[in-house]
This record gives structure tokens, C-alpha cells and sequence, in this order.
């Protein structure tokens, strides 16, 4: 049976934290709400932009209970059910879909570092995915696992049927390469940051999960919708637009910068959790600088 | 009120599993039965070498009762207690303390790990620390984590009243003189691997909490108790037979290595989780020829 | 006065060594007079593909002589001249000018890494610049010097009258849209790598140094026709064709790989210098391999 | 034949500069005057700290003439002949012999760093050893070379009769043991920095190079004093008492650092080369109260 293409952007949605660190579930519904008038492909609820990593079990379920809830019919529910272990990860990714969650971003175990060789990736996928209810996409992210997916591991995972694809946030495109020469027909690998969007694009990939899409959705679809009209130079100008403010909210700020980046477009951001550092008001008002340059606020 | 002394040495349990994944609570009991009449200070339950990442909150609850329930009176109980948020591990921290524990060893946050300045990790340190009902001791292990904590971040944490301590897995001697050099007196500085022991004792450290004590505990205990006996010959000729060792149950071969040297000392080391390998048969050998060599088996 | 451009394929040529690790300059003679039919922009003498790094002076000298005698009219003549001191590149850098060479490519000194911040590099590279008689080019390539060339660097030294270009071996397409986005009106930035080509291309840039252009010089030149032709589709998969010979000859068998890639193709590779390890047959029938599935052979 | 055992401790000499960049040699042949006056077992001339990558060939024979010629008598000469390449390393390291230096101090060649794998350091290195008219001594230092030798490579190595010993720059001394493990008799492991010196002591190393013995032979010297009287106290007090003066004139201030460091105390610094940049004065200021607080001034 064919994959399911997925095409467009997604967000790896914020969670908003009150002041006292609570989740802030109505702002998270208006979140969806908004990005339900945007032009986003689907929604990616406990991501690393989302602090899942932060999130008690409770939180977690009710954020994807609430994600399912308002997503906007015919749009796509992905959920981080990524554990360290197989078992749990196959534990939630099995909650996650009878909760209506469509498809399961599944973090490379990254622990023992050392010892997550091919062997050991490729048995773990391979023993989640023929677990899992719902499709699995492999989550590869290098910044924060210290563990880079080789070409050889995702050539093979590629050909499972309940693996559905890939979302590598390296941003790097030689290595996206390397993949997109060794993966099975059908396999959806999507870029996971959007300073590798365009380019990205030019080598014929077709989704995108960005940090940036929870304050610039429609930026983010515009350089693809410009790309396949054809109109290359305007998709490579609104990508090197908006590119500064995604250094900004990635790299530079991390998530603090993201959230506040969120506040200032009208979404709402709210407070991160300890030991993550709230903004500094310098921190913010270089943030305003960037946006305006950018020409999004 | 004076911090109290850590002194000896303490393993970082492992965890049995059956082959089937589940924990083998009753090899744990008889692994801590044989450990009782060996020459420790006390436990570590839940931490690195006990695959503390792979347990679920309910299997970590009943390895912390069973660890205070067939623990020798006065031997300290730790537990590896710490999540990636405030929240989660003032939580766990917290049911630990109800449940017997004596301390708490606190892993430094690191998903984020770019964020994880020296402002992030006093905050949070501080934070639970100020709330945890039993103390805490840091955990810096950067194999794992990526992150290393800073001497001056060590310098003002050790001033904490209910921070005890911080166990130091690098083995990086410069690295603990600079720390001896900036914390507070009474605070417990611990070695976290055997690699470094010997030399630790000449520079006046007291404690250890050592991989290879699950297998090894009498000859890890025999290094400072010839070491305190003016013996230095005898300790550093122990300290570098059981050397080999020890990369062998932790740098080679991981806690896989490290249970199957602990099967072939008559303790219970069982099976690893998925995504962790089991070891193939050459392994094996090659752990047994390095144990038999060091005079071990 | 405006900067030259440079536009199209330049490759660092490898120096073929005899059996007893001379120089074999007739060797090299021939190379050029063939690179001389090819479709090339220019040629970069003493690279890192060039073993630079294992010649003495004198061989160099000799090296930059031919060079300039046998290349094409009108074709350019790049020499690496970068040593670790501003007073050694400049005296290098010097002689290179006076025996005809038009630019040359300064390494970012390394041996005092970790000493090697923005301020450092700005004040070298201008201190050279100044100096020098011919055009000087920034060469960034982090895989050899652990030093990566910030953004705010390149800003600053994009403006100086005779710093020509950069040539960026990191293959990180995010990274030179950061460089794309500061530098000053007239800058060359080139790539380093072909794996890194055709996204190159789509984002503006129009030169690159290659290694794979020793051996496939004709290929590479052609992904930057097929792509100035608005032929996207070709382009690509010429780029997606050679890639894998790219690998091999660079991150797989380096320098070796590739003077064994370019005798297959009937240049004359030669030997490698002590301490370059020969190739093995098993490695020789692998580039074959690969070579013949990239159809170069 | 049994190899010359090398115990105490040497000076990796400092280069004076001219404020113009011209070799002060002068001031050099000033300090030699002083440190012969000193309880140093020789001199290293054209180390790190010599800043030899930035000297060219002319001034790396007159600085080994001069210090042959002012060197106390019995006092070992060692000279860092180590180039990339097998041939030039050979060249420089004779040339050293004809002057009458006494050993070579041969770094790892590191620039085509992925592929100096034990085999190609193995093959080196004999190489070398086997045509130098001196003994060699293998020369270890991660921070610059980005190598890090294995004990494998190391075992094999020390059994060369011209391999005289190494000296292992990392501080790690777990490493220092995994080579005491496996070293052949006579071959001196000696440790290249003073932040492991009393830890190395007590796992019976006899002899250091160290940055500091540049300004602070002497305190370097009685550490070792002190361990061999029986004083462990005080050698260690020592030892804790010079270290944050260690890690000031090598990772934090560097050369320039060091350079300061020898003017506070009546040695003749004197300039770097760019591109290492002189300290600033706050950075002076630093320098001289991390001296005074331990007692050097």
C-alpha cells in the first residue's frame, strides 16, 4: 500500500506556560484556532519546540486530546511520542492514536549516545513500527540527541510500511541528499528547519515541520506555493526574508525567542519552564529588531 | 548544619530485565542481598547503569521501595531522581523522600543543552533544591548529557545547604581539582569512575559511585582502604589491575558489558532494553579473557 | 574598483607524487594540458587537495611556476599561500605574485584554535590584505581546521578593497545564506564542495573550488550550464549523478580516493605522501564501483 | 639497549618577540641564563608555547643553535621537529641532530585528521624513528592537533628502539594509565601539563613539560621534590597552589598569557606574532592577581 504524501508546512507547536508554569490550554486552543485560518498542512503537538521534554504524562495526553480536538478537519495530527526505550514509546505512541493522533514523530533513543549504532537504530524503529497503531516518522535532530541517522539506517527503516518518513532538522543539505538517494519510493523525508527550506525544495522535497511556522505559517507556505509556480526568485527572497528571524528563534533565543516571536504576531507565546531562562528584555527587543527588518511585524 | 560525609564506595545498580523486558524485581533483591555483605557505603538506585532512561514512573517507584526495603541499616540510600523540568523532578524527588530515600542525585538538565549556562543550572539547582524534602546531590555527566558544569557554577551551588554533594563522572582529574579548588566546605565531592579513583584519594577525595561496583565492589573499596592505610603501592596496583575492567563494563561495552561481568561474578545482571544491545557471543569472550586477566574471575 | 567574478569550476589540483615521494611535475604538466580541453574557470595550486600541507617551499615554488606557465590563457591561477603566521602568508603570499599567480587563498590560521575569534581573524586577514600584491581569497574548511569563519567576520572583510572572495569547503548551504546575507557588493562566495553545488547555484552563488573537479570536470561545469539554461530538472540529477563520487573521493578515501578516481578517468593521480596511507584493492575496486554507477567510467 | 630515562621538568620555551614581530633573541638567550639557574632538566626549544608554527625555517635553526650553545651542561635538548609530512619531519629532525639537539619532540601529523588512524601513526612515526639520528619522542596534544593517539598505536610504538618516550598533552589521566598499561620498559610517558603533575606523580610518571616552567620552573620542580621526599601534603598544596596559575597562562590567556606571566617574574616575554593578539590590559590585570593570589608574586 502506497505512503501517505505529506505535503506542506507544520508546526511544532508551542506550549504555552502560565507564569506559575501551568499549561495554558486555552491559549493553546487559541493558538490552533488562529492557525486553523493559516495556511499549514497539518500540526506537530509535543515536538522539541514544544518543551515535551518538560511535560508530565497528564500534559502530554490532554495536549493531544486538545490538538486532535481543534485541529481543523482533513488537517494532519503528528505527535512527539518519542521515550528512550521501545516499550514506552511504543506505550504512548499506542495512546497517541486512540486519541485520534494520525502519526507518531519518534525521536532516535540518544541515552547511551555511544552505543545507538545502525544495528541499534534500525532494530528500534523497526521493533516500534511493527508495534505501532498509527504510521511512525523517524525524528532526527542532531543539536539536541548528539545522534546523526546515517544513510545506510534510513535506507532500510525507509522500506518498513509503517514508516512513513522522516523529519532531519540538521539543515543539512548534502546529507538530505545522501537520503533522498537511498529512500524507498513513497517515503516522506521533510526538512525540519526552515534555513533549509528553500534549497530544500529545489531538490524536490515537499514538507517542511518548522519551529518558525507557529509565528510565520504563511511565510513559510509561500515559498513553496512561489516555488511551484515556478517563480524562483521570489520564493528565494521570502525565504532569505524570514531566514534571519528563524536564526533568531532557533539557534540564537531557542524556545523563550520562539514564544516571544509567537507573542509578537498575535499568537500567544506565555512563559517557558525552568531551567529553560525567560527572555531578558534586551533579548526582546533585538527579537522586535529582526522581525521588523523582516518585515513581519 | 554541618553536611554529612560521603565516604566509600557505592554502586549505580543495574536493573535486571527478563527477556521479555519486564524488570526482574527479585534478582534485584538478591543482588542487593550479596551487595550487603560486600564493602559499600551505600546505593544508587536509578541511575545511569541502572537504565534509569528505559523505566517507566511505576517501575521506578518499586526499585526505589525494594532498593530502602533490603538496604543494610545505615547505608545510604540515593536515587537518581532527575527529569529534564523543575517540576518533574521536584516531583519525583518528593516521592522519593516518602518512600525512604536519603538523597536525591539530580542529573543536569540537557535537552536543551545550548541554553544550559551556568544562569540556567544555578536557577534550577537552586530551585529544587529549595524544594526537595531530602538533599540533592548534582549529577555531571557529560558522556550522557553533553552538558559540563562549570566550576563556577559548582563554586556557588556548593554553598546550598541541602545540596550534599555532586557526583563527577568525567575522570577528568584537572577538572575536580579545579572544583576542589571553589566548593564550600562539607560539600561531598564524588568520583563517578573507577578510572579516575586512585589518583581522586591522592587529591582527598572520600567517595565513589562506580559501574564497576556492581561487579567489583570489594576490590573498589580495597583502593581507598589501602590507600588510607598509607599503602599507596598496593592501592594504585589494584586501581590499575581492575582498570581494564572498567573500560570494558563502560566505555566498550556499556551496561550490557557491565551486566555480563556481573553474571560472571555471581550477581544477577539479566538482559538489557531495547534499544540497547545485547552482546554477542565475541563480546563476551572478549569481557571474560579482560576479567580473568585482572584476576577477577 | 570593482571586484573581478569568478564564475564557474576551479579545481584544487592534486599533486602527483612517485612511488619514492618526489614531485612528479611532468605528471602535473600533463594534468593541465588536459584540464587546459576541460571546461574550466580556472586552477587553485597548492589546496588542500594539492597535499600542500606535505610540501616544502621549494616544491611549492616550483609547483606555482608550472602552474602559471601551463594554464590556458585568460584562465585564472588561485595558489593556497595561508601559513599560520600573517608573516609567512604575506612573504608567500608575495612570491606567488611575483611568479604570476592572480589570487591567492588564505587559510584561516588554526594551530591556536581556540585563540582564533572574530577580532583575531578580522585583524589577520586585513593585516594580509594590506600586504599582499595580488587579490587575497578566505578559505573556510573547517573539516581540516576546526575553525568555522563567522558570519559577522566575513561581514567586516567582505568590504576590504583586496579581499576578492571566499571559498566555503562546509558544504552548509544554511551557512553561506548567513554569508550571502552580509557580505558586501562584489564578494566572491564560493563553494567548496560539489556536494553542495547545485543548492549553491539555486541561491545565487556562481563559482565553486572542487575536488571532484579533478576527475569530472566536464560534469561539474555542466550542472552550472544545464542550471544558467533554466534546465532545473537536469541539473539536478547531474548533481545527483556525481554526488556519490563526491563522497568517495573526499569523506570516504580522500586525498588517495581521488588521484586513484582521476587515473581512472586518465589523469595521473600518482602516490600519496607519507603519513597518507595508500589506497587498499578493496577501496580501489569501490571507487570503481561507484564511478561506474555514476556512469564516469 | 636501554633508553636515557627523562625525569623532572622542562620548559616548552617561549619565543620573545620584537613589538615589529622579529625574533628576540636576545631576550631568549637572557632567559636561558635564568632558567639554567633554575631546577629544570632541560629545555624544549620549538614547541607550542614557542609559537614554532609561526616561525619559519631560518629562525627555527637559530633558535636551536642558541639554545644548544646557552643550554647548562648535562641539560637534555629537545627540539619539536614535528612537520605533516614523513620527509619533512626526517629534513628537520636531522637538521636538529647536525646542531647537536638531543632528542625530537614530533607532533601527530593533523590535517588530514580523519585519516590518521593508528594505522597511518604507526607507519609514520616508524618511519621517522627509523631515519632520525636522534630519538624521538611522540608529541600528543588534542587541543591543537584535534588527534588523540590510542593506547593501541602507543604499544606498538614504544617498543621502537628510537622512540624514546611521549609526551601526552591532554591532562587525562585515565588516558595516562590505559598507556602505563601498555607502554614497554624505558619508554618515558611524560605528562605536558602541569594540571595533572601530582596526580601523574603518584602513578609513578618522572617527568613533565609544562607550559608553566616557563615562569614558575621551580614550583614545578618541588612538587616532584615533595612526592619523592614522602611529603605528599605539600606537594600537593604546591601543586593546588600554582594550578589556577597554570590554567590561566594556557586556556584562558594562551601564549600572550604565558608571555605575561614570565614578564611578572622577571623572564623576558616579550611579544606574539599575529594572528595572536596581545592582551589587554584588564587581561594583564587578571594575570598578575591570579599570580599574587598564589603566591608567585
Amino acid at each position: 500500500m502506497a505512503k501517505q504524501q505529506i505535503k506542506g508546512v507544520i508546526p511544532p507547536m508551542i506550549t504555552p506556560f502560565r507564569e506559575d508554569g501551568a499549561v495554558d490550554y486555552d491559549s493553546h486552543i487559541a493558538n490552533m484556532e488562529r492557525w486553523n485560518a493559516d495556511k499549514l498542512a497539518g500540526y506537530l503537538v509535543l515536538g522539541s519546540n514544544s518543551e515535551a521534554a518538560y511535560l508530565s504524562e497528564d500534559e502530554k495526553i490532554k495536549m493531544m486530546e486538545l490538538t486532535v480536538k481543534h485541529a481543523k478537519k482533513e488537517r494532519l495530527v503528528l505527535a512527539g511520542t518519542g521515550m528512550e526505550s521501545a516499550l514506552e514509546t511504543i506505550r504512548l505512541t499506542n495512546k497517541a492514536a486512540e486519541l485520534g493522533v494520525n502519526g507518531a514523530l519518534v525521536l532516535t533513543p540518544f541515552y547511551y549516545g555511544d552505543k545507538m549504532n545502525d544495528e541499534a537504530l534500525i532494530k528500534y524503529f523497526t521493533h516500534v513500527a511493527d508495534r505501532a497503531d498509527i504510521p511512525v516518522l523517524i525524528y532526527n535532530v542532531p543539536k539536541y540527541t548528539h545522534i546523526n541517522i546515517s544513510a545506510n539506517a534510513v535506507k532500510v527503516l525507509s522500506q518498513h510500511p509503517n514508516i512513513l518518513g522522516m523529519k532531519d532538522s540538521t539543515g543539512n543539505i548534502p546529507q538530505l541528499v545522501s537520503f533522498l538517494a537511498v529512500i524507498a519510493e513513497g517515503f516522506n523525508l521533510m526538512v525540519g528547519t526552515v534555513s533549509a527550506w528553500f534549497p530544500a525544495l529545489t531538490l524536490g522535497i515537499k514538507g517542511g515541520i518548522f519551529a518558525l511556522a507557529n509565528c510565520a505559517p504563511n511565510e513559510c507556505a509561500q515559498v513553496q506555493e512561489m516555488f511551484e509556480a515556478g517563480d524562483l526568485d521570489s520564493a528565494r527572497e521570502t525565504y532569505m526574508r524570514i531566514f534571519p528571524v528563524n536564526t533568531a528563534v532557533t539557534a540564537t533565543y531557542g524556545v523563550a525567542g520562539l514564544k516571544h516571536a509567537a507573542d509578537l504576531r498575535g499568537y500567544s507565546g506565555g512563559y517557558v519552564r525552568n531551567p529553560l531562562l525567560p527572555l531578558k528584555d534586551i533579548e526582546k527587543d533585538a527579537i522586535k529588531t529582526i522581525m521588523q527588518t523582516a518585515k513581519l511585524i
